[in-house]
């Protein structure tokens, strides 16, 4: 193991890949020969692997103190764009930075760099610079690599920071601290537009910190949707500005909110580095916090003739619950600008439901009969049509869809139960757009490599037509927070999540599990010398691993 | 949960616990009522559960600025002692230290102490304090907490460290940030001498600074031997100074290895914690590394009639093997001053002695017939002779028992298989010391909250004789290395472990994993105050939760 790079890599044979639903371009990637070092891919320490590339064995020097990365000739976009400068610092930094403290010899950097920059050219005449991400954003790139400089280019901001990531994994560095880079030819864009990593703050609080290194690690992966599922049954993190008294009482403790300025911090942190920020406000089930600030906002439980004292889901029988949640999701609608809000829709529980007198005289009046899914989808249809009064998308859970709810149309379902094939196949047969989970659920741990079962799931092996499978949007590595927290939190997601980025983004074709080890192993150390903790994948070590 | 310590306590009914076979002391131990706050436990954050303990409702204010723990009259040691200094020092701060940030005010140490001093008071003449901890080491205390003064008495220095962890726990503190500690009585013995973590440095290179922040948290459950794992097939980070080629050569980098410094700082933290440190030199399976510094040690495999290029165990058939283990082990004897030195001896793969010619003429010569167990008995023997030359106790696991070969009288053997009950069974009805670790493998993880499992096991369950159960000497976590580093090794030991702390400390009837449940979570969120990342237990959150 080890940062090897791609030293000693040359040109071999080539071969066509398969065509992807989304990208419906034709992926050509030029195999290399395995006459590399021991345990070496010879596509280094590429992850997620570009859709098509060729590396040749030449390589340029690359003096850190002689090398920038700047704008190119012709590109639409320039130093105004604080996206592309403050992306510029950073990849310089995940370069070059950790190389300070070895040169204190002074030596290492006397060399003559071959590569003098890369140029990064914008080539359509909005760059999006001030825009956010959204499902339609173009991520594509192209990246030369030749003497004495190398091109980025994209049509788009988001194809320039998928591409700087892939350049400074190109980096590598040999034993005496120099560095080079491998004359390379990469035209690259992901599989699936939809590549999200679901974060649950309120089983336990994370610190804002926490949040902020993961959206690191998610660009280091090419993840491009962070998934908040931020209030939940043990407590309701978010500071609203129109219901503060949902987070006054129902969260932890003053310490364990995020306010309206660190929300905002972690969409703009998510913005510059191509990341969407969707909020989930699971209902009617999963709501126990919310009624600390709002009392009548739950279902009250009967045992027999009286009420329990125990509470159910959101209570679906009184105008006020929906008054509450127009103005609700109208202040989400406006905090989060994604164009997406995930309403949850899971695990609603009927017994409180059923066990209520009231309720029972609403489901008779509206000639329900015993059918408390109707009862649900009456609820949930109602909380879609209030998201779509406030221009904004639903995402839910399957079971809104099993139930029997009327969607919009452009509502997107989340699968995360098992058979997911088969639900798959149901849900694009009736039009709907979908997101994959259910095999990515990394909170339930196991000994060993389990990475290697996220990596084999082909989210398009649903039976099923050409036309369903281009509704398949992408999916979601899933880290609920039973058993998560800031002390283990970022190693129990990465690598293991990165097995998923790769399955996302790359080609349907790349899924040789012991190339992938090889080059995951690589990237687990460069994601450790850039601050993440990203646990070991089996035995070995990394050049640079003391965090 | 949060730290909300003993408040609200007051005395109930009393009970009478069973025996332990190791303090055959009658323990007596006052169940006070679950009158307390929601989810706490009546002895508020203890752990291990001391043998005995009365606690009072009444509670006594501590001003952090008033009070001192102190060398008491009439006491054998005194200031000279420097284990006892630093511990004094390290617990008033573990105590206190955290709450500076907390007094920007000024005011929250205005108040007059109630208790001003914690006089701690050796009793035996002989405290100990320059000497190693040992299995017979006396880790007993007395601790009586009343106004004005707190009296901790111990015949040793292992003692002392044991209460000062207990006082540490009893004291709470309340919303404003006033500390307090309840009017107490405790009496306090390990159920078990031997109490210890495994780690493994082989698989995985951990920093020094892992390794002592562990101590730390052993120290924290009252652990008392730290199993070092030092050496394996992946790597030999043991910097020797009789052989410096073996980690020159087998360990991942010179950066990976633990110098003669490093060791000795390890033995020395460990000493001041009242932890032994007993290394592991694991033979004759287990050592592909070793053979990167000694080419001959190892047995070269067959394939028919040439040399595969693979090697296996060590090489049993030369004089030179022998010479060299006990140079090694001669060095090893005064580097470690544990009296005992694990010698290993799992895992014995027999296919590379079968394919070597040369074993098997010598397996001919010697009338081993085909019993190459009997070929790995002749090797471990002449091993435990070598080691007992040096003047240490052997450990071994257990199937250098089980293959019959024939042990010193005094050698412990590791249980570490399935079956754990038959094995305690037969070791022990063969007059051998037992330490158990097979139900503690934390690194099998699972979903979900397995330290009940672990809290769950009775190490004296299996069926022989009272003189046989005084043979177990206690057991041990094990957190083996293949998917372990400094990234995660923190958060998935703690507090899993702190499970088996209590199992082999407290009185065998503390079973209630309810109450444990409750307990555990204030002792985990004490750990992360000091700076122990320990993960959750399940949802919820600590009052100091940010590390």
């Amino acid at each position: 193991m080890g940062s090897m790079g791609l030293l000693g890599l040359f040109l071999g044979i080539s071969a066509v890949l398969g065509v992807s639903p989304w990208n419906p371009t034709l992926a050509e990637l030029l195999f290399l020969s395995p006459r590399t070092q021991l345990d070496a891919s010879p596509f280094g320490s590429l992850w997620p692997l570009p859709q098509s590339l060729r590396i040749s064995p030449e390589r340029f020097r690359v003096a850190p103190n002689q090398f920038r990365i700047v704008h190119g000739p012709g590109s639409s976009e320039g130093p105004d764009c604080s996206l592309l400068q403050e992306a510029f610092r950073r990849y310089y930094e995940y370069m070059f930075g950790h190389s300070k403290w070895q040169n204190q010899d002074g030596g290492k950097s006397r060399y003559e760099t071959e590569l003098s920059s890369l140029q990064v050219i914008i080539t359509s005449e909005d760059s999006e610079c001030d825009k956010f991400p959204s499902i339609t954003s173009d991520e594509a790139y192209q990246l030369q690599v030749s003497k004495p400089t190398a091109v980025l280019k994209a049509g788009k901001v988001w194809g320039v920071l998928r591409g700087l990531e892939t350049f400074s994994q190109l980096l590598h560095e040999d034993d005496t601290g120099r560095y080079f880079v491998n004359e390379s030819d990469i035209t690259d864009f992901p599989r699936f537009a939809y590549r999200g990593i679901l974060l649950d703050t309120s089983r336990h609080f994370l610190p804002l910190k926490v949040i902020l290194t993961n959206l690191d690690a998610m660009a280091f992966n090419k993840f491009n949707v962070l998934h908040w599922h931020i209030v939940d049954d043990s407590s309701f993190p978010y500071q609203s500005t129109t219901f503060s008294e949902l987070s006054a009482q129902g969260a932890y403790s003053p310490n364990h909110i995020y306010t309206p300025t660190d929300v905002h911090s972690v969409i703009e942190y998510a913005r510059l580095r191509g990341i969407r920020v969707i909020p989930e406000f699971d209902t009617p089930g999963h709501t126990q916090s919310w009624r600390k600030g709002k009392m009548y906002i739950l279902t009250p439980c009967y045992n027999g003739m009286h009420p329990s004292g125990s509470y159910g889901p959101v209570n679906p029988i009184f105008s006020a619950t929906y008054d509450f949640m127009m103005k609700l999701f109208k202040e989400v609608s406006t905090v989060f600008p994604d164009d997406c809000i995930h309403l949850g829709g899971d695990e609603v529980d009927f017994s409180c439901w059923k066990s209520n007198p009231e309720v029972t005289e609403f489901m008779r009046k509206k000639g329900f009969g015993f059918w408390y899914s109707k009862l649900e989808s009456f609820y949930v249809e109602k909380i879609l049509d209030i998201v779509a009064s406030v221009k904004k998308k639903s995402i839910v859970w399957q079971e809104v869809f099993d139930h029997g709810a009327k969607l919009q149309p452009d509502t997107i379902v989340e699968v995360w139960k098992s058979f997911y094939q088969l639900e798959l196949a149901k849900v694009t047969a009736h039009g709907h757009q979908a997101i994959l989970a259910a095999p990515w659920y990394l909170d339930l741990i196991s000994y060993g490599e389990d990475w290697k079962n996220y990596y084999n799931v082909e989210p398009l092996s649903f039976i099923g037509s050409m036309s369903q499978k281009e509704l398949v949007l992408g999916g979601e590595a899933c880290l609920w927070g039973e058993y998560v927290d800031a002390t283990n939190l970022t190693p129990r997601l990465w690598p293991r999540a990165s097995a998923v980025a790769e399955r996302l983004w790359s080609n349907r074709s790349v899924t040789d599990v012991s190339d992938a080890y090889n080059r995951l192993a690589q990237h687990r150390c460069h994601m450790l010398r850039r601050g993440i903790a990203a646990q070991p994948l089996y035995v070995g070590y990394c050049s640079h691993d003391f965090i």
